[in-house]
This record gives C-alpha cells, structure tokens and sequence, in this order.
C-alpha cells in the first residue's frame, strides 16, 4: 500500500460517518421479531448451502435443527456427516428417492413426497426446534406431488418463533408471496461448462 | 394426491427417461478435477452462509478447511462457535475491525486487511487445508485496500487441489476472470423491508 495523504483519510472518515449515521437510523427503525420463511431458489449454487450454512449459525447459539429432503436422496452425504457431530440437535429425514429423473416413477415420487412433507410437519410442531430446512421441496411442488395450497398455508401458520428455510429452484409464485426473505441464486459463471467434474466436498 | 391414470405415469416415465439419458451424457463429459476458485457476489443473502455451508461439506469428508474474515470481525460468532466443534479442523482468523463504516478510519483498515491478506496467504500455503474462505475479501478489494493484481495472481496460483471462496458485494471484474464458478445472489424480497430485524440465528 502507498502512503496515504490526509485529504483523502478525512474524505474517507467523512463519508463512513454519513453511511454509519444512515445505517443506525435504518436498524433503529427495525423493531420486529419473526421465525421467517426464508426461500433460496434460482437455477445458481448455493441454494442449499446457503440453508446448511443457515444450520451451522443457529447450532452455533445452541438451538436445533429439523432437515427434510425432499428430492435428492443420495445428495449432501457431506453436511449430513458433519452435522452428526452436533448429535441429536440436528434431525436429519431423507425422504426422497433420487432426482426425479432417476426414478422414472410418477407414483413412487408422489407417495415419497407426501411422506416427506408429514415429516416436515412433524418437524415444525416440535418446539425445541428453531430452523427447519425443507431441502427441494420447491422440486416437489413443480412437478406437483404436493398441493401448494396446502403447504404456503401451513408455512404460514408456523410457530412464531420458528424460521424454515424452503430450497429448490423453480419455486411457485403462492411460495414467494408466503416468504419474508427471498434470495435468487444467479448462475453467472460454471465450472461444469469447462469440464470439470462433480467434486467431493464441492457438489455433494 | 388424487388418482393418477396409467397415460400420465407412462408420459411421465418417458420424459425422465429422456432427462436422465441426457443428464448422463453430460455428467459423462466432465472427467476434470480440480481446486475451484468460487465466487459469491451480489446484493441477496447467503453469500457468506453459503462458503460455511461448504466448510460444513468439506468437514463431513474429513477435510480441513480456514476462514479469514476480511471486514466484519463482529459477525458470523454463530457460525464460528459451531465450527468450534470440529476443532483444530478449523483454523479461524478474524482480522477485519467490523464494517468499514464503523471504523471510519482509512489508514487502519488498510493495515487490518494487508494482516488478513496474509494469514490468508499462509493458510492457502498450508498442505493440510482443502478449503479456504476468503470472507469479504470482495469488500476490502472494492475500496482497495488490497490490490487487486496481487490477489488475482495469487488465486490464480493456488495449489492444484486447494479450494477457495472469496465472498462479499460487488466482486471486481478480474476477480470473475480469475474464478471458476461465479454466482450472485439476487434481493427478490427482504424482510428488512418490513421492519423486521437481525435475529440471532439468522443474521449473525
């Protein structure tokens, strides 16, 4: 780094000083606690990631985890793996049985589905849990194996004080309006499109 | 679930039948495996979340794996606390001093991201490690604090099988050059808007 000259320190403090007075305004102007309904959709990464990551902060100040998987069955062997280290804090239900295009059997999806999604419910009742993760299921409500009707209503009418996080791209415009926080995961760039392959640790 | 006549599963078995055969010929075409340099840019959440989620993947396979954060040295204690758990596997250093406009001090924040630029040097040196979070490294390198060549450079020269996340807004131009996988988070709809505030759990 070359020196840095007085003028343009003072400057700087300067404009911090304006951002920090807008940013204390803003978070005193944000009173409300909520569980929230948090959705991570988009054809991008990190859609689930992003909701185990979620996992790791809420373990992180002592609460419990729900994880449902809807979908992709043989999927995160990894975080499931670490997630074992926090014992029975996290309740981890793999209800799926492989992309959907692995099964090729439309009944077989829906029966696993809706077991799923008795799990999830399950899951959301128990309260010493403070975060349920319901991974693809907006994979689930795409090829409709379960009503959306039915499942923005019960989101919505969750606990108070409990957060779910829904992953999967695609998800149904009821979901979106349901949510309190949405996040579109954007693919800007792939290593898959410069032949690199499915990595452990990486992809699953 | 309503009755599913015989036509519906049989279409729906042909056209997964489909997806897998194409599904399969592209997995089939990627054979490289290599260290990706990753990149969670843009303006929606889950950007950091999503690099500890894959800290939590890389653990769950018995990897080692460190994270520097660049600016917000207040944060992520969560995240922090849980990886606790997988001890010495984590190797955590917190050098920024809280968000840029908290410091207002131009001078020191340059000092206190060359300290981090560093230690992150020396983790990514380290043979044990599979995975480095370079968190907000996209913030100090937007007020140039660091210069971006240098980093570039030093990414692009990682260790073939050492993996990297740089995360934080406004990722420079070289940065995406240098990265194999790019994604920006997107703000579809934030509960912030409606007077909702940081939760434990959710935003720290």
């Amino acid at each position: 780094m070359n020196e840095i000259d007085e003028t343009k320190a003072a400057r700087h403090r300067d404009k911090m000083a304006r951002r920090k007075a807008v940013q204390d305004a803003e978070v005193a102007q944000k009173t409300v606690e909520k569980g929230l309904l948090i959705v991570n959709t988009g054809p991008g990464k990190g859609k689930s990631t992003a909701a185990f990551g979620l996992a790791l902060r809420m373990l992180g100040h002592g609460r419990r985890v729900g994880v449902v998987q809807f979908i992709k069955g043989a999927w995160h062997t990894g975080e499931k793996d670490a997630l074992e280290t926090f014992g029975d804090r996290v309740v981890w239900r793999t209800m799926g049985e492989g992309f959907t295009w692995e099964t090729q059997d439309l009944a077989r999806d829906v029966a696993a589905a809706e077991r799923a999604w008795k799990e999830a419910l399950a899951l959301m009742a128990d309260e010493t849990i403070g975060l349920v993760i319901l991974d693809e299921l907006n994979i689930a409500l795409r090829y409709d194996y379960l009503p959306i009707d039915d499942v923005a209503q019960a989101l919505l009418a969750r606990r108070p004080d409990l957060h779910c996080v829904v992953t999967g791209r695609n998800a149904k415009p009821q979901l979106l309006e349901a949510a309190d926080l949405v996040t579109e995961m954007t693919l800007v760039k792939h290593h898959f499109a410069a032949g690199v392959k499915a990595q452990q640790g990486i992809e699953f």
